[in-house]
């Protein structure tokens, strides 16, 4: 057989086995493996052993590697390929609660049809068992037809990513020369506008922070000391306050450095995209982007750094009113980065600017809450442009070179820690629910990811 | 008898009953009046019906005054002296909790010797039954003496003090002709420096304002809406921290209307006082007065207006960390008012202050906690001479007239229903830990007390 034609025989080997594969990713999203909560460690452990055997079914070299505190499950097929290909995804799922506010069981998995095709209910179908299944599929498909599984194949399947991935960084370290690959595909994302097929070639960095401000050792009578004693919600006040000037610029002395213009290839790339930032605002109650003077709306979602207030608290801020003037006030605060702004400089400058605020009477103590570069991969990578191709042949439309707003740290560690870029091809679409009560998967997202895969993986072995 | 010589009688009877009295009051203190709980209603009105009989059982025509909350306990003695004058003082008391941190149990009242004298120990020692009971036994003494109770007293004992008076006002207005007096004395303050008698002649007004910023419809993911979408906690922080400008000075457009500079006199007086503010920031931890540039300590803690923010919350202040952006923030913000300016105008000036924060994405929801105007006394009331001069001869010094940056709602509350003036006179220390564990209140204050209102009442019969 011709490359091509053993890729149609693989894509339907997947059409003719998709009723098989969409009970064995029911099987799978039947065992609720929610990280966070210790009551389920055991099912998380039986999510990571049923990924285990069917990998293992498949003749993958599959195993369970404990860490200090979920497992991850790691796999390979046989050595000899191109380029070895690592595959990232997770078998753990955020929790359920509010359960009154799910439709059924969320792990009683259904296939249900709706007016816009055959969905799966379940916790995880999206996010990210469903399309963690998609690799999996592919593989096995692909297994079906060639007797053998591609070579070269590193499968890392992790638990913990929905509690904050504790475990991951010691593992990458202490395995690396086990995991590293020429490339990382990540199957966590979605397809851009719901329908077009989408590679993430961005990603914002993180630098997460706490500040907490002290006054007097208790809190205080505002009629009698109000006027005479410093209040540290006034100066946390005046400290974020003054983080943004009128243009909506972060004011950190040195923030922008490393701050990289778009390319004039990648604004017009994403001009054409049809970035509806009116339609996203929409959807949550907004209409006006706000934002830095002077820039478009996709340029500030994705190649912008921001800063952000995620939480506030300090005094009385129950029922009724008390007249504390309060011993404490404290602030969680993020700034997304990209380019290679330096999430040390960031951490050091915010502190710096904080601790400009302080009157002699308060102190402050900040607590660190992550932080990590942004990722730029290198789309000159010919993988890029095989996998654009491949995804564009499945999809009928050409597959967009998108940038993210958010922060995915594993495509951070795999760069910092293994050193090789990632791809981020995902097939969820803004319509899921993930992390929400009834999530949902189309079929046709699953049915169309894992013909994407074996695409993919045909342009690149 | 001359007047001084059956002042002296009563004085006497006053210091050879003092057991007797510390068991009056300890039988007062034994009931747990605490007007806030619910489950302590029975309570509350048990000590109104204890009062009630105290006072019928000293020949007051005395009665239980039903409210929508707790009761009134309204006396009065036979018409026909100079003038009218009420005595007012609450006989509910604050929670005990955490129970834990009391060195007895709060409602089962102690005599202690101390170093520094005999104390008082039970909730409500000092905040107000002891001070309350001041009044009650002075009365008892002059009845004793002169075989009649003084003429013309109206006496108003209040059991919602500790739970924001709900009923009194509309109280006041429904008995305006039975409790206008020509001066309503209050007995719920302090010493001054804890030795000195003071007459507190004027007391800072407030306004209370809660304000709830909202922006999208939901918490969002700051990673793919930072940057785009309006943050309510930072349009929050914008708006409080514009509140003051460098010189501590409030910048809302009116503010220092009415506010008035002291006069000549009363700087001196105030000035001859002693006011430590370091040693009193000192007790809570703190050294440097903030506050307006080029204003003393005692002119800003009594005398100047002021903004505090009392409470703010938004986001997620949890453990942790969680990259929202959230759909609310909210505070409670208060301002003290002095001179004559109007609640009114400042609660719409802060208002139109916090919209002109507001992107277009935003709107902002206020909730009114009060407003009443600063009281300043008219200290020419011949009525004020005569009792520093009473107070001075009790105490061996002269009466201090100070200031109160609290905000005491009941003397301005006598004065906009009733139209009289409140002449505030109290024995508490500030060591008594009122609202606190272990509070506690001298009896040296409690027998002196009593003695001063015995001088008082003579002075103005």
């Amino acid at each position: 057989m011709t490359q091509d034609t053993t890729l149609d025989a693989v894509l339907d080997r997947l059409d003719r086995g998709l009723d098989a594969a969409l009970d064995r990713l029911c099987a799978f999203l039947r065992i609720p493996s929610i990280s966070t909560d210790p009551a389920h460690a055991g099912d998380v452990r039986a999510a990571a052993e049923w990924l285990r055997d069917e990998l293992a079914g498949l003749g993958f070299d599959a195993s369970i590697r404990d860490t200090a505190g979920h497992p991850m499950v790691v796999a390979r097929s046989q050595p000899g390929g191109a380029r070895p290909l690592l595959f990232y995804g997770h078998y753990d799922v955020q929790p359920v609660d509010p359960l009154s506010l799910w439709d059924r069981p969320p792990f009683d998995p259904l296939i249900d049809d709706t007016p816009d095709g055959k969905v799966i209910r379940a916790r995880g179908a999206s996010d990210d068992k469903g399309q963690l299944m998609t690799f999996v599929e592919a593989f096995r498909a692909w297994r079906d037809v060639h007797g053998e599984l591609p070579s070269d194949l590193i499968l890392l399947f992790e638990g913990e990513e929905e509690s904050g991935s504790p475990s991951l960084r010691p593992f990458l370290r202490d395995n690396a020369d086990e995991l590293r690959a020429s490339l990382a595909m990540i199957c966590d994302t979605e397809l851009f506008g719901g329908t077009r097929p989408a590679i993430v070639t961005q990603l914002r960095g993180l630098v997460g922070e706490e500040v907490v401000i002290r006054g007097a050792d208790r809190d205080l009578h505002s009629g009698l000391f109000g006027g005479l004693a410093a209040n540290p919600i006034m100066v946390l006040a005046q400290a974020l306050a003054a983080l943004k000037d009128a243009d909506g610029r972060v004011t950190l002395p040195g923030f922008y450095d490393g701050v990289q213009d778009l390319t004039p290839d990648l604004r017009r790339d994403w001009e054409s995209l049809g970035f509806d930032a009116g339609a996203m605002l929409g959807r949550v109650g907004l209409s006006d982007p706000i934002g830095e003077r002077g820039r478009t709306p996709v340029e500030m979602a994705w190649n912008r750094p921001t800063a952000e207030i995620n939480g506030i608290a300090g005094g009385y801020a129950g029922e009724g009113f008390k007249t504390v003037l309060p011993a404490e006030a404290r602030a969680k605060v993020s700034f997304r980065l990209t380019g290679t702004q330096d999430p040390a400089a960031i951490r050091a400058a915010f502190r710096d600017h904080v601790r400009g605020f302080l009157p002699p009477d308060c102190t402050v103590e900040f607590h660190e809450h992550g932080g990590s570069p942004a990722s730029v991969m290198d789309t000159s990578d010919p993988a890029f442009t095989a996998a654009r191709r491949a995804l564009g042949d499945e999809w009928g439309q050409d597959a967009a070179f998108i940038g993210s707003g958010g922060s995915i740290p594993i495509a951070g560690d795999f760069k910092s820690i293994l050193g090789m870029d990632s791809m981020l091809v995902g097939f969820a679409r803004d319509d899921d629910r993930i992390h929400s009560p009834n999530e949902k998967y189309d079929v046709n997202s699953f049915a169309k990811g894992a013909r994407s895969w074996a695409r993919i993986i045909a342009a690149l072995r």
